[in-house]
């Protein structure tokens, strides 16, 4: 509950009177319950001094209460109005809100709305930027659940690799990884898994269908697991049978800006640095109008998360941050290539989660 | 596009300048484009006169012209400000926004304040209840592919249930159904299939997991498959071996509830009612306690829209409405039933999408 006392520090220093935190991710974070209530109403209303509150689905109390949550839970049934419940919680605290902090890169503007009937004095902060630099620092318990995340990306690749044969489907190969990776005890993927073969892998968002796997084809894998709430993330492409001499240098290219950038990773440089230097080597070795995306995102609880790495973030990396690397060159005329690796920020330097190989892997095809 | 007329007509109508559409499910209502922008921008613009235009990450601008926009397209790269992109495209059409409407349970309060600081002047009007009424009403397209959802979803039943065998877990179940459910093509679940056996039928929001089958235990599926970009949702519950009394006594109960619900839809019944009615049943047979939910959500592109069945929605039903009937008692004494159906009002009545068998199934345990 350390990040409960943090978010009540921040609400004194700002004179708030109350945080009402309502992001899935967000609520998991501070409480340890994960859960997904669709349109229903879930959140943890945190205060300066007094103990926090959670309010969720009646259904779900119990499942709070096993997750940890060592407070007051209100539940609400369908047929109750859960503003009205929420608002007598906290009056029954004997609380009076004034200055409210929200997340406003997740409320919606009707729940806005819907605050601002129940207490029509009260001001509205954002509690996002804090809760963002909370979570963009990753603790040593956290850390290990991504490495370990990490780990099964990196079996996810192998296994994948290892399907790779004449005539086999897209959807067949990503079919046997998750099924390995539920063996396994892994039940969710941390976005839809990518295996894409041939012209498509020049199509950075892509779709796997019945595509068959072809002597000559770069076949590109991005997937990552969701292991104890947090995701991984890995992107690696190899090579059915001998590749043309053009696909080897693009995929050298690629790997080099993706190396160079992972090198420099280390406290007080900028994120648009590393987009920069990964940009540099696609651009100079000719293939800048390929590379269409940013660098790199941060990785944690979310698949995407904080620090974006992008040309325009002067965020300066400093420890415990967690985010991947991955330029991509996507020329239709000759092959897509992404190397993606999730990394930590070290004291001076950087660790990287991802392991699987980066040297290219060129499958053997048989004849 | 005859869509994006009718949301021209409300916009005359009600004198407002334009809609501005992000969510990524009225996206694809409007668009025919289905995206999951993330964090970034995705959006449809309709004005009263003006042919509409479409914001989206400039790597995405050839998917949204495949899938048939035939308007505008502002591509936004991840160095680019794309609210700025947005104003200037407006502003290209001489159009002046005095008016925006938005959705208002789906835009978060940052948004907003970027539409805001854009367009100073603007007010801001609610334009959830029209795209909710459009949709709320399925024409013979969305229909006809409603159906055919539902009938993967029925064959994904009768697959879990030939799966059942003694020893066999709950997530090997899960994983035979998804497989068959790929090798026909379906490459998404509109939410996590759920395969719950024994005890763990009795929480209706449980998690499948290693638990093995034995015998004597009820097995509830809930699952559904997202076909053409819209959803099923079927539940069905068998008996491994012959049920004790209480356990059969269950069962009959929620089928009489669901089949009872189920024959009296017909326009003009309110939602209500049929909530009543399925309750009423269950709680004269001494398990009102345990039916812990509504009785049923509206069913379309989003897996939970609109009409919600519940015991306060005094909405009438309609000609062209979708939704699912889904009544349970979970008694831990005892077991867990659900049994849910998708089904279309029709013009004088019902039709029921779902067809999987709702006599007990029990499956013989070969001793």
């Amino acid at each position: 509950m350390n990040k409960i006392k943090q978010i009540s520090s921040y609400l004194t220093q700002h004179n708030l009177d109350a945080a009402f935190i309502t992001n899935p991710d967000n609520v998991f974070y501070v409480s340890g319950f994960r859960s997904n209530p669709h349109e229903r109403l879930l959140g943890v209303v945190v205060f300066q001094e007094a103990e926090p509150l959670m309010i969720c689905p009646n259904m779900e109390v119990p499942d709070a209460k096993a997750a940890g949550w060592a407070f007051d839970v209100v539940g609400h049934q369908d047929t109750d109005h859960p503003w009205k419940l929420l608002k007598d919680a906290i009056i029954g605290k004997g609380i009076v809100i004034s200055n409210l902090a929200i997340e406003k890169s997740h409320m919606t503007v009707e729940r806005l709305e819907a605050l601002q009937e129940l207490f029509p004095l009260a001001s509205f902060a954002r509690l996002d930027d804090q809760l963002n630099s909370m979570r963009v620092i990753k603790d040593e318990n956290e850390l290990e659940i991504l490495r370990q995340a990490a780990k099964y990306a990196d079996y996810a690749i192998e296994v994948g690799v290892n399907e790779i044969a004449e005539g086999k489907t897209e959807l067949e190969i990503l079919t046997a990884i998750e099924l390995a990776l539920k063996k396994k005890g892994i039940s969710h993927m941390s976005f839809d898994t990518m295996v894409l073969s041939g012209p498509k892998t020049a199509s950075p968002h892509g779709k796997p269908g019945d595509r068959k796997i072809q002597k000559g084809d770069f076949v590109l894998f991005d997937l990552g697991v969701i292991y104890k709430g947090y995701c991984s993330d890995i992107t690696r492409t190899v090579s059915f049978g001998e590749p043309t001499d053009s696909q080897r240098e693009v995929y050298e290219t690629v790997r080099k800006a993706e190396q160079d950038a992972v090198n420099a990773v280390k406290p007080g440089v900028r994120a648009m640095d590393l987009d920069k230097i990964a940009r540099d080597v696609i651009t100079k070795a000719g293939y800048g109008e390929f590379f269409t995306h940013r660098l790199g995102h941060g990785l944690g609880i979310s698949v995407h998360e904080f620090p974006s790495i992008t040309g325009i973030n002067d965020m300066q990396l400093t420890e415990g941050m967690v985010f991947t690397i991955e330029p991509g060159i996507y020329d239709p005329s000759i092959t897509g290539v992404r190397i993606e690796d999730d990394l930590v920020v070290t004291k001076d330097g950087v660790e990287i989660l991802t392991k699987y190989p980066k040297e290219l892997v060129i499958i053997p095809t048989g004849n």
